[in-house]
């Protein structure tokens, strides 16, 4: 694949606790000029980046982030207010703690109520890889689609792990064709970013590849 | 200062992403025995703690936690939605991008508005001081006491950094006498307790402290 295709799967992200709009404006502009599928940033920037954005580049954001122990009524509210803000892309985490109670009709009910609450805009439900068992992940695959939702998506990147080539193959063999994947946390280079796309993932939530264009431009190569 | 006087002093916290129910009304019952000032617990399970202390001890939640740029929407609806679930105290995160890029008059309004929600509860405003210059934590000393919160808090406990003994002092400097302090980050023992008490904190947010004194009850001291 060439960079121009693999950036066409990126969610160009910045979810720093301390990003400013003036760095969220040059994400927006670097999602634009890049051509990725998304900038993914905080929600309270979203209605700004949508104006900034004008349609050039789909805002994605994050609803229940990174903890996802809210309540099922507060990630509601959070995706009808993303919407209405202009977000095109919905990012929600599952609750965790529900999972290891055993309680995943609890989280399918939820994500199907987001989903609901999404108006037909993308949804991608974060299930937090490194802290579930290999069973878990498995029956999360089946849950999620169950429920509707879009994606599936591996990491917050607030939590210890991210993405591995591991999760993602086992996630694409466990989930049916119509659940996409994204991979997100710690994807750094073009190469790792081809291998994700090549075992099953659609979508890559990362900053780092076109910081690596852009540090190339600069560099005049 | 007594182990029982201090223990008056503890939000008695488990905001862990993977807490399961059982692990959360295990803390609600420490919190009753201890007799802690509260017990300091995720959005989605204060409608059943609050059920299960039946007003043994104040329940206290986290909202717009722990990143904090969550729009001001969604944090009012979810101090609302908390209240409602039966939370007495509530701990908000400021949007700490709008203090890098110099808009305290945004963090005021925000920190205002999230009061008039709170309907008369307590609230807790957690400025993240491991991310702050020392002029940021006076100057938001400021503005947290004239937004009207009842309470300036160190940390999330999701960064770097926790409470330190520094920042404490200056919040006290810093702030009006009717604006109480809260430090909370990895207060380990109850020397570090007592001498955050000293420096003018009126509550801490840990869990070790109950912890020291069950294990030493388990070993029979």
């Amino acid at each position: 694949m060439t960079e121009k295709e693999i950036l066409r799967h990126v969610d160009h992200t910045l979810l720093g606790v301390a990003a400013t709009w003036d760095e969220i404006r040059a994400i927006v502009d670097d999602g634009i000029r890049f051509e990725t599928a998304s900038v993914c940033i905080p929600p309270c920037f979203v209605q700004a980046a949508a104006a900034h954005a004008a349609g050039r580049v789909p805002i994605c954001t994050v609803i229940g982030f990174p903890n996802g122990y809210n309540t099922t009524a507060a990630k509601v509210f959070e995706a009808r207010d993303a919407v209405q803000n202009g977000a095109a892309e919905i990012d929600m985490v599952i609750p965790v703690g529900a999972v290891k109670a055993g309680a995943f009709r609890d989280v399918e009910a939820e994500i199907r109520t987001v989903k609901d609450a999404c108006g037909g805009k993308i949804l991608k439900v974060i299930i937090e890889t490194c802290l579930l068992t290999d069973d878990e992940k498995r029956r999360l695959c089946g849950i999620v689609a169950a429920a509707g939702a879009d994606y599936i998506k591996t990491s917050t990147g607030f939590q210890a792990g991210g993405a591995t080539f591991a999760d993602v193959a086992l996630m694409r063999e466990a989930s049916p064709d119509t659940l996409k994947i994204k991979a997100a946390g710690g994807i750094a280079s073009f190469e790792d970013a081809e291998r994700f796309l090549a075992l099953g993932a659609d979508r890559l939530g990362t900053s780092r590849l076109v910081k690596i264009l852009k540090n190339e431009a600069q560099h005049g190569d």
